[in-house]
């Protein structure tokens, strides 16, 4: 790495670690609309997926693993990256990445297969729900109002990288011009029963509180076969459903 | 509530409470074998599920909001409460339950669907196992070496209950006396192209490391179709494995 171009910073002061601190406490981007990606998993999913790289913010020892990068280069102390950090265990190094921006026509374009969050408000479990959408092939995910933000940096960790690469929305129900099916454990139609073959958007509520009355009447109900159990996890319902809507449109490559 | 019952305790040095604190920390079990149950939800699901409680601990509000109950019931003021708990909001009830015995007979009985951890030490992905298990009608729950102990509170409360009903075991593959599967992106045949309608064990390996080279070579691998992703989640790999399992073993009710 090229030694020069690392500045080191030694002041908890300073605007920029400071933008980062009240980023990773509120859960969202920083104000000057950078997402906080902390460790080496995420700053190498960033690089492989073209995300625009603001800055690298590392320990000496942290840095030292990242091998050669352009850019503005940070260099913190154990201490003062600890206490930046949004990690039980820091690894020294975090990235400051340009909010992906995605085209608002895709969302009713070609195929869709979108998974929409109603107040899905855990960051872990929402940030496992792009990871599956990527996986299954969801073309969107689409927040609905009192869903946690697509920013917050734990979600951003939970997405191990799906967050570069997914488009992600916020919106209204309404935007979207398709069949719209709800997650609901009262349902009388089965995930299977369901024609997911065609444009589609599955809603997924919070694990609490179940759709909202008004998401609620918007969508149809289908539901996850389960016995014994109240609810799914949201992420696991999120996964069974893609999962089912994947096999339908033939993306198991030697599917019969 | 019979109000003569309940003691209190203001001593945080009280053997109990330091008994508490230390499972909390250690992610186990107390050292008299009682699991730490946090939470009104865990704490309904315990007694629905007619598990042994030895303790109810709380604070006054807590405690208030659990109705009519018998046995042991200690209240704590709210700041030594928050000093004992391991939840960010913590909701002032805690059990302390005594660890279900399973008959290790069950394992190899009648027509198992057991999924098998592989040094899975994450006690949210763990718990969401156990809770998928249940729900997907798996027969029991079997932790390899390295895995995060059943015992742990953080697991429990990811279990959402599911940890008083499900059986679960600690042990090696070899006692395991049917086909085992391993969950392997690596692996060239589809979860759908396996056959789980007799005896099957489906292991899942750590996000991180996938499974270890000992379990690879005694199991078949299988694959999950997936694109764009390195892995799942490994409860969102383990719901997908089980719910086609499920799917297959007719569990759907008015699946054709």
């Amino acid at each position: 790495m090229d030694v020069a171009r690392i500045e080191r910073i030694s002041s908890l002061q300073n605007p920029l670690l400071k933008s980062i601190r009240k980023a990773v406490a509120k859960g969202s981007s920083t104000e000057d609309g950078c997402l906080v990606a902390e460790g080496f998993h995420l700053l190498e999913e960033a690089l492989s997926s073209g995300a625009k790289i603001e800055a690298i913010i590392g320990t000496a020892q942290g840095l030292a693993g990242v091998g050669s990068l352009a850019g503005k280069i940070i260099e913190l102390t154990d201490s003062m990256f600890r206490d930046l950090s949004g990690m039980e265990t820091p690894q020294g190094i975090m990235a400051l990445v340009r909010i992906p921006v995605w085209d608002r026509a895709t969302l009713n374009a070609g195929n869709p297969l979108i998974v929409a969050l109603d107040s899905v408000q855990d960051p872990g479990n929402a940030g496992a729900i792009l990871r599956t959408a990527e996986a299954f092939g969801a073309t969107a995910v689409f927040a609905l109002r009192g869903t946690v933000d697509f920013a917050n940096p734990k979600l951003l960790r939970a997405s191990a990288g799906s967050i570069f690469r997914v488009p992600t929305f916020k919106g209204e129900l309404s935007e979207l011009k398709m069949p719209l099916y709800g997650a609901s454990a009262e349902a009388g139609v089965l995930a299977s029963k369901v024609d997911w073959r065609g444009p589609c958007v599955i809603v997924i509520g919070s694990e609490g509180q179940g759709l909202c009355e008004s998401v609620r009447k918007a969508t149809k109900g289908v539901r996850i076969p389960t016995r014994g159990v109240e609810s799914l996890n949201a992420a696991v319902a999120a996964a069974v459903f893609l999962y089912e809507a994947a096999r339908q449109r033939g993306d198991e490559g030697d599917q019969g």
